[in-house]
């Protein structure tokens, strides 16, 4: 059987292979092509989606994960494997059953849709021309439909979608935790409100890109992000790419008026990056799915926990303060470590996803968890999603967007076709929460270490417990793994509790 | 018989997909890619060579050449055929028979080869450590003996490898020109030094990178390249790649104290990129193999057209210098046209052949020839190579290079395999000259309209004659169409003769 697997291996990784070189392309879209490329650009990557498929689907694959025991009840395979093997085989399983069911036709019209639809996005966000961006979304969520119907037609659309994100979940299961989210989270910001607000104007004042570039590369340095490994670069909406097992892209952007948007997604992406970086599979399975995320709530619990446990935390800037007020410049000029550390935990509704603070961040989440769902289903209207939209900011935030750009076209999920996916963003603050609070106890001196400027030790458990079996877990078993426990929401709220009675003092 | 050629546009556009990919993967390579990246780039690369080579060796692609009476004796096909049908069957035929004879392991090998030998060259340049690079030269050109023994094994491997990039020509006709020109050029030079020298110790002030991108910037504008479908970047050695129809990035390097390394290499790969979008075929044949260049040296008389021709002449500073000025800041400070004209085209020979003056860089042309030639054969092995670089530059330039960084590891292209290609250099002078005269002749106005600072009308004259067929017509074809004689170096001898009587007053 070990010729079987390895020639399964190879099969993977052929498809692995297409896809990344698919990231490389996506990459530059989205960095440095220049605007005119764009249709072509869409062509090649469509080319490039349909061999993937082409790879992932080849009849090969179907055959030896039979004659290896995986089927679709029984999809780790024959007993007498290893356990890495059995883990292998579940995750080619699932993936080569999703991909089989889907007509090479509809793989590669959401492929040149998508590269499309994200330009179309771009523009209409720079122009707040929402009636421009509406066929897009319109095809991307008419392909969404399809897309689930041949995955599963039994099944309501949305749940099909959120479980390729979040393998298991389901609208049902996400609405009943995000019910009691919202509750705590709405007691939190009654107490938060009724405190004096926290000043943040000095963060506000002017600090040039030249200046906010200089603070996020010593940020990835200082959270340990190998440059020989990782780029940075600059583009509208901050992402994390895996063009190779050594080549990890992340961006940023720089807001002239607010240091923190590049200081705190530079720090998010990173963890993100430091995920991708620290999978290391056995030699057999390098470059293989088992060399990938366990999720993307999993994924998403790396980059929080970085940004917010550790990232807005008085003992992570303790030590690194005085450094960046000297790349930052003079806008930090005269801050106590405890007015910065108020001033980047400072609790406001807003209107912008990624620069919302932790408290209202899951409620950002939750609109659109509430949206997308509505949009799916057929029960909202494309054109009347920026009136949607607005009534539920108004309704769960208390602010309204002056724009669309500012308002629906502010993130680019649904454009490239990732609907179903936002409440992995939700997942991942549970799960980082529940993380934290288990390397604290692993590990009494981290936060000593932390006050020292040594990210080290963090860091290692992470790669131990989370990054380093990739996808050999399911998500559920590596969280009970790592903190002995499954998922729960206390952590989160608990950590959210304690930290804003000391920044709000009540 | 349109149904047989839309089919063959079908599957040749299949294959200049693939390329462009590659292309984007190439060029992120040399941009932007982090260093350890490159194992499983160069895996990357190998693959879609790999494909690149099976869409291009289709059979079906014999079939439909074969059934519209293209042969390898009669490549144009049926006489019924239209002349762009003709000329297009001409080209795929060439293209087709070229790799349907090298096997798929040796592409391969070669894609991988190159990839991880152009990494190897960076890291020997930068280090001047000639023997780390010697194994991969040493790999490069067995590949290319292998390659040249597959195409054609009855005629030496070097003037198989020299019609790669310009159809027709031999290691004895290229040594026949250059003899001429070597003592034309030994001639002049002899007259220059009989007078006293330029003094261009200005341009050698230090003016910071910033400036100088700025410089650059503005060139591309001025030259009429579009933003919108170009892009310029940063690489140790200035390439051109086409990555879309739409989607041409050249690159450029800051070399601190010297300007005009950057000005001229940024407006010779604009040249370039000129003639790549200026290319505009019928429709049925966007994106096919008649819309790519005539040939190399084709390509390369349109940058030193650019580069020398025009941006080297007191008509192009005259109405420009004042910006250039502005942009470049101090070192320019009380420097007149007079006085810039001249510096910029100081004669002296000189250890790099990318920054050579006009008259002695054909003689570094005339040296790669030679070694090439040498190292193909065997006659020259590759651990004698830097005594025998440094030899010949005594002997041709009277100049020793102190390292190897600055001697016989300057250039990429031995490194990617571009062996045979340096001639095309030095014919692309010649047909550079030509087509000067020529279009001072049909445009009597073009000197003027310069000095007014307008170069569209050059542009356009090189755009419709040169640019806009790409394919249609072979080299030779080309330059009679549009100058009404066949290749002549007089007028490449003639221009350097009474532009460098006007610099050094003679």
């Amino acid at each position: 059987m070990r010729s079987e697997i390895e020639r399964l291996v190879e099969l993977d990784r052929g498809h692995v292979l297409v896809t990344r070189i698919a990231s490389v392309l996506s990459w530059d879209q989205e960095t440095y092509m220049p605007v005119k490329g764009i249709e072509e650009r869409a062509e090649q990557l469509a080319f490039l989606e349909g061999l993937a498929h082409e790879k992932l689907t080849n009849p090969e694959i179907g055959s030896l994960l039979h004659a290896l025991g995986s089927t679709k009840a029984n999809p780790l395979g024959h007993d007498s494997l290893s356990p890495d093997e059995r883990a292998y085989l579940r995750v080619l399983r699932r993936a080569y059953d999703r991909e089989t069911c889907l007509p090479i036709d509809l793989v590669k019209d959401t492929a040149r849709t998508i590269a499309l639809s994200q330009g179309a996005w771009v523009e209409a966000r720079s122009k707040n021309d929402f009636a421009a961006f509406a066929p897009w979304l319109e095809k991307m969520l008419s392909l969404s439909r399809s897309k689930a119907a041949c995955i599963d037609p039994d099944k309501p659309a949305y749940d099909v979608l959120l479980d390729l994100y979040e393998p298991g979940s389901t609208e049902a299961d996400i609405a009943r935790v995000f019910v009691d989210l919202r509750a705590e989270l709405v007691k939190l910001l009654g107490k938060i409100n009724s405190k004096p607000q926290v000043d943040d104007a000095f963060l506000h004042q002017e600090c040039p890109a030249g200046r906010q570039a200089a603070v996020s590369r010593w940020l990835m340095d200082l959270l340990g992000l190998d440059k020989d490994r990782a780029r940075l670069d600059v583009t509208a909406h901050p992402f994390t790419s895996t063009l190779g097992s050594d080549d990890v892209r992340i961006t940023t952007r720089y807001v002239g008026d607010f240091l923190p948007s590049s200081v705190f997604s530079t720090i998010h992406e990173t963890g993100h990056a430091l995920y991708e970086l620290g999978i290391d599979s056995p030699a057999p399975f390098r470059r293989s799915k088992l060399s990938e995320a366990a999720s993307m709530a999993m994924h998403e619990s790396q980059s929080r926990l970085w940004e917010n446990m550790i990232g807005r935390s008085a003992g992570f800037w303790k030590p690194n303060l005085a450094k960046l007020h000297s790349l930052a410049g003079p806008i930090l000029d005269g801050v106590t470590l405890d007015s910065f550390v108020r001033a980047i935990n400072r609790v406001e509704p807003s209107l912008i996803r990624t620069e919302a603070d932790e408290v209202t961040y899951s409620l950002h989440v939750i609109l659109r968890f509430e949206i997308e769902s509505d949009l799916v289903s057929g029960r909202l209207a494309v054109k009347d999603l920026p009136g949607a939209w607005n009534a539920k900011m108004v309704e769960l935030l208390g602010v309204e967007p002056p724009d669309d750009s500012r308002g629906c076209l502010q993130d680019i999920h649904w454009a490239i076709g990732y609907i179903g996916y936002f409440p992995s963003y939700a997942l991942g603050n549970l799960y980082a929460a529940q993380l934290w609070d288990r390397l604290r106890e692993t590990l009494p001196n981290a936060a000593a270490s932390l006050e020292r400027g040594d990210v080290a030790g963090v860091r290692e458990w992470l790669r131990e417990k989370i990054h380093r079996p990739g996808s050999t877990w399911l998500p559920g078993e590596l969280i009970e793994r790592a903190t002995g426990k499954d998922l729960e929401a206390k952590h989160f709220v608990a950590y959210l509790n304690e930290k804003y009675a000391r920044v709000y003092g009540f």
